[in-house]
């Protein structure tokens, strides 16, 4: 039989893994989905996920690819694959795509969404989705310096150390701010992100909301090119993988 | 210093503990929370809960009730009681009540809210606070018949066999099924519950929502005073403990 490509649509509950990227003897995503479906096909295969989100981060929408002998019809893959995964991890759609799709470099856009919980009261049942910060935000100026990250910039100032990428410039086509009861969410949209870089925005987005920094300041972090011009790194609980598109 | 009796009330995801209950060598809410209790005031506590939730269940309103003989201000405990507890658990509120106070005879409504999440998605970040049940509902058959257990009413039908208790009669004052979306929700207030009787509750009405059952059997089912009558047990994570009225 020839070899099918296929591309996953996957979600899961990041909070009980030691992230997407596969590692020995650790809980990843990769590694139980890579087995489950091992399983369902009765031989090896190996997913490559589109983002390596990191311990503590969800996703709604990652995109994976494998490669697979199986006469399975794609349309009866997901399901079959989401019921040999825990319930913390689903696929959610699953389509066949021709040789040579590069599910990494093929990206177009994608979308993560923080959620930060301002109440005083320690939100329990979704203490695993946010970051509880009972603190007064300034939305007007975080949206004002969330705006001045939009476009094509370096964001070396935004890129943790281990980032060990050839080049740090990225186009974010979208940052908002927004907020509903005691819930901030801040949403960015961009062709690819650096290593850490929506943890590190949204933590310096919350210095300019808690009037610690000035939204001028955005400009002169961005021509720093250091990461110690920007603010410290929010939690891996309040990050999403909500999309990414093709 | 005078001994002082301390009203809780406590807030949590029970996905990660084995049930409020106390029990050797494992993790429970009533055992993380004494411990943390015990770390602050510096010596031995117990809390008593008003409902001894399973494994798997959460709450966002359990009351507990402490005697300590710290001069700690009560206005200040929830919070120092809650920096020293996991994220998934905290305490909202903490008062003084008068000697005597029992905190299990003295209640007089409790609220149980049940999720169910329809849509044929796995709901991956709520899971372990519903049941995925990708299923068609019939809401107004699920509430005819949630109407049939309104009043005081022996319950035995619907306790598990290890309830001991003397009396399985109890009151039911409110039992609604709403639905939002893929959610359907059964709110059920009491003034007291059998052992698993709300999940039992839940269950057949679910049997109810699907047409396996009719809506008018609910009358057959109480006389029988027959566990087998009832439908089966739903899970643990749909149920969480809203509120505790005194």
């Amino acid at each position: 039989m020839a070899v099918r490509n296929i591309k996953l649509t996957i979600a899961y509950d990041g909070s009980q893994y030691h992230g997407w990227q596969i590692q020995p003897g650790r809980r990843t995503i990769q590694g139980i989905l890579s087995e489950a479906i091992q399983n369902l096909i009765g031989s090896e295969v190996r997913v490559t996920g589109a983002s390596r989100t990191d311990a503590g981060v969800s996703a709604l929408g990652q995109v994976g690819l494998m490669q697979i002998d199986s006469g399975v019809p794609a349309e009866n893959l997901a399901g079959a694959i989401t019921d040999r995964l825990p319930v913390d991890i689903a696929v959610t759609e699953a389509v066949e795509v021709p040789a040579g799709f590069d599910v990494i470099s093929a990206v177009k856009e994608k979308l993560y969404r923080y959620t930060i919980f301002t109440g005083p009261v320690r939100p329990v049942l979704q203490i695993r989705h946010c970051w509880h910060l009972p603190a007064k935000l300034d939305i007007e100026a975080m949206n004002a310096a969330a705006a001045m990250l939009v476009g094509k910039k370096d964001f070396k100032s935004f890129a943790s150390a281990a980032d060990k990428r050839e080049t740090s410039v990225r186009t974010i086509f979208r940052c908002d701010v927004t907020s509903c009861d005691e819930r901030v969410y801040i949403d960015v949209v961009g062709d690819g992100f650096l290593y850490n870089m929506v943890r590190n925005i949204v933590g310096t987005l919350v210095e300019i909301g808690r009037g610690k920094l000035s939204a001028e300041k955005i400009d002169k972090i961005i021509v720093a090119r250091d990461r110690t011009a920007a603010g410290p790194i929010a939690p891996a609980s309040g990050l999403t993988l909500c999309w990414i598109k093709y």
